[in-house]
């Protein structure tokens, strides 16, 4: 299984450490493309590719070629709002991870959004059972 | 022509009363049909409707029936990165207007992809400009 997991970069890598657990856990069920949104030396800045069309499009390959998203969503992010409204449109199967604990605000086109799981957690431990329990339907 | 315009509402509702301003401009060419996203009533709770689901649905019923979309990025929105994947995902018209000036990094999903238009700008005579020229294309 191919999997694409979308964080934050340039919405800010508070949750960077977090993002990185989660990726190890994703190892367990296949191969994740996007191993480097857990990289804490890669900073809100988002040098990760020579331009931005560069960062773009691989990223967007990457996406076309997954079997699923999962996206953490708790730090407000354009680009992974972008990836899951891609990912939606076309067909995609997409798990969006958020800690209401945080404070933070959900977006309404996610929290309400049908075609996409939801799922509400507290801990790494909560995430990863959302993540088998959807990985493995 | 529909336009749909999209506007951080959770993400934060500092521009406000620009976007409210870019929707005065926008209404001189055709029918604005998210006119409440420049409500300055209208606070980061974004309660804008009874449920997450309702708002939603009829902001994507919005989107799909829209010719174009047009959509102030500067401050950081899942829901409006959500709005923009969906539209280019369906191959519609997007235009993307950021402030370099405020400070904040644009997402390379946004100022990377090849599928919009993105014009930075200063102050609302060059917004006004880019939406004419985007627009009577």
């Amino acid at each position: 299984m191919k999997i694409y997991f979308a964080g934050s970069i340039r919405g800010g890598r508070e949750d960077a450490a977090l993002y990185l657990q989660i990726i190890e856990y994703l190892k367990s069920f296949g191969e994740v493309l996007t191993e480097h949104i857990g990289d804490q030396k890669l900073t809100d800045l988002g040098d990760d590719g020579p331009t931005d069309r560069y960062i773009h499009d691989r990223d967007l390959e990457w996406l076309q070629s997954a079997d699923v998203l999962v996206a953490e969503v708790t730090t407000v992010s354009m680009g992974v709002g972008y990836e899951i409204g891609r990912a939606v449109e076309s067909g995609k199967k997409v798990l969006c991870l958020f800690r209401p604990e945080s404070g933070k605000n959900l977006s309404a086109m996610i929290a309400g959004c049908p075609d996409l799981e939801l799922v509400k957690y507290r801990n790494l431990n909560e995430a990863k059972a959302a993540i088998a329990g959807f990985l493995e339907k």
